[in-house]
């Protein structure tokens, strides 16, 4: 199995080569990975920014623990929820299904009751709903990029309110969850890169109900 | 790309022939792809269900909306996050990071450090921060079944109550999150099998910041 043995390849990278950048095509097939991650009903709750500009990456670094990463890798994608769930955001979506596999009953019925499911629902509650579906896209992004051989890490160690000021996600309806930086690593300069990778005993971690 | 063709081959399979199982062999690479999954700071804060037994798949599936994935896949995979963070079961984590790496002063601060930041949150946000880990585990299930042609269905639609009772959760410290069951398709049988795929467009998901 080729997938295994790219996982085990990467790493959460500490340090990269700030002179190497991911190709355009190759950045598409991660981000297209991101697409095609499953979420629930389908309805992509989340917006995904690939975020390159050198000024405001330097800002999101200071609100980030100044993690190196955060500027030096070759990008930084932010993924952000959608901070409530309404006929705005999700309409769109359902207009999408009637667009692709054609309109129906049924489907407007479905559109009805999820507006109204979600409307019976805090904004805080559809929140965390709409976060969880971001990260299932943040695994598909990873498991591309090892495959591509691109080094990506994982970051929830940042100020996601003062991300969502700089990147002005409240006007877009948005809320920073989590980020990924993509590049190539700078293998002489990271700690974690020659350290065994850690992970629970299968035997605490797995349990199984015969 | 190869792993984008078996994303794209993926489906939410609605109808499985209860017939045929998946090898323990194959089972095993896409837990192992679950265990590879990062989580924040390695923690890996949740347990992950296989259920076999037929009589209580049979009760899941009555707090499942009555789907019949839930009885007739392979294997049902529930993944159930840690309903608080204390030292029972970090601690643990920390254990297995000195077993692996050796243990040193810092590791030991980070631990003393990790456990009073969990202590100063509530339990429902340190369940949410560990249920958002598990969908990341998910991310990688999935993927890995897709590239070994096993049909998975991610599912949310269930009691989560009800499966925590079935499934004696509380007594083990955790809470069930999301579910994915795994087997092949019965194609003749679903309704979703022929229908395209539907995503949002790129233009409206995805943001470059440049």
């Amino acid at each position: 199995m080729t997938l295994l043995s790219h996982l085990n390849w990467r790493y959460a990278t500490k340090k990269y080569d700030p002179a190497k950048k991911v190709p355009q095509p190759v950045l598409d097939d991660i981000l297209e990975a991101v697409s095609l991650a499953p979420s629930s009903n389908g309805y992509q709750p989340y917006d995904v920014l690939v975020v390159t500009n050198p000024a405001i990456r330097e800002k999101l670094r200071a609100a980030a623990f100044n993690q190196p990463q955060v500027t030096d890798a070759s990008h930084l994608v932010v993924f952000a929820a959608w901070d409530s769930i309404t006929e705005d955001n999700l309409g769109k979506v359902f207009d999408r299904m009637a667009e692709v596999r054609g309109s129906s009953e049924s489907l407007a019925e479905r559109r009805k009751s999820a507006l109204a499911g979600f409307a019976g629902k805090t904004a805080e509650q559809n929140f965390q709903f709409a976060a969880q579906q971001a990260f299932i896209g943040l695994g598909f992004g990873l498991a591309a990029a090892a495959e591509l051989k691109v080094d990506a890490t994982p970051m929830g160690g940042f100020d996601a309110k003062a991300f969502d000021d700089i990147l002005g996600l409240k006007e877009l309806g948005l809320r920073s969850v989590v980020i990924m930086t993509l590049g190539y690593r700078d293998a002489s300069g990271d700690w974690l890169v020659g350290l065994k990778k850690v992970r629970r005993p299968k035997a605490d971690m797995f349990i199984e109900v015969k």
